[in-house]
């Protein structure tokens, strides 16, 4: 079975076994990035969006807990590693098309997940009623 | 106010006005799009994670109704209008940089989502006891 560049995982074989097939075999986009989302595994609240490179999905399956791929700073990211907001990963799902991947985690730590202090990085609401949209924080 | 080079959203501003400000100024990405997780609005359930260009961005929150942009079909993608699975928006939300967004919708017609005709596109759990990563259908 051929495998991706970084070598670690299979390369996507055809629609059918992408859909309905048993290998995981994701699809990184041209920056080598696969979107996640990372949801509260009691809860099911969504706690934030992420991009994970090849070796950050393969850590991520390694280690149980959540590893990410830094756009910003162009590093692999062990979240929580300096915060202490751990993510440990209780499930995890793909897409119809492989390229996304769903982590349910438990959150160590104060519990939180968002830079900004908040729990989930989707603490404001697009309220759409009036001329303009405008963001609310509830 | 300056706008995003479609015209339809002002430019992003300071960090301190991205995440804690009131505007929204939606971070398209270099292919012009924004990632968008969508859930069900009664369950919570993660549908599908697609994206969105300025266009489809302005046309959700002008219709109420869900628009995203098909990357395959390089075309504006008004969900459901040929499946009937419209979905109409119940809220939707932006993650502290405004590089992602949030949907909660309610479903018509059979209630679905995906292609494959499943409800979520998040139908496979990803196995990781095993010397491989496996694909579960459950």
């Amino acid at each position: 079975m051929s495998t991706s560049p970084a070598g670690l995982f299979p390369v996507p074989g055809s629609k059918a076994e992408l859909e309905e097939g048993t290998v995981l075999s994701p699809r990184f986009g041209p920056e080598g990035l696969i979107t996640c989302v990372t949801t509260d595994a009691a809860t099911g609240e969504i706690l934030m969006v992420a991009h994970m490179n090849a070796a950050a999905l393969a850590k991520t399956i390694e280690t149980g807990e959540a590893w990410y791929w830094s756009r910003s700073r162009g590093e692999l990211w062990h979240k929580g590693a300096t915060s202490g907001q751990i993510q440990t990963v209780k499930e995890m799902r793909v897409d119809c098309d492989q390229d996304a991947l769903l982590l349910k985690v438990q959150v160590a730590g104060d519990g939180g997940c968002c830079h900004t202090g908040r729990r989930s990085c989707f603490y404001r609401r697009i309220e759409t009623s009036g001329d303009e949209p405008r963001l609310v924080i509830d």
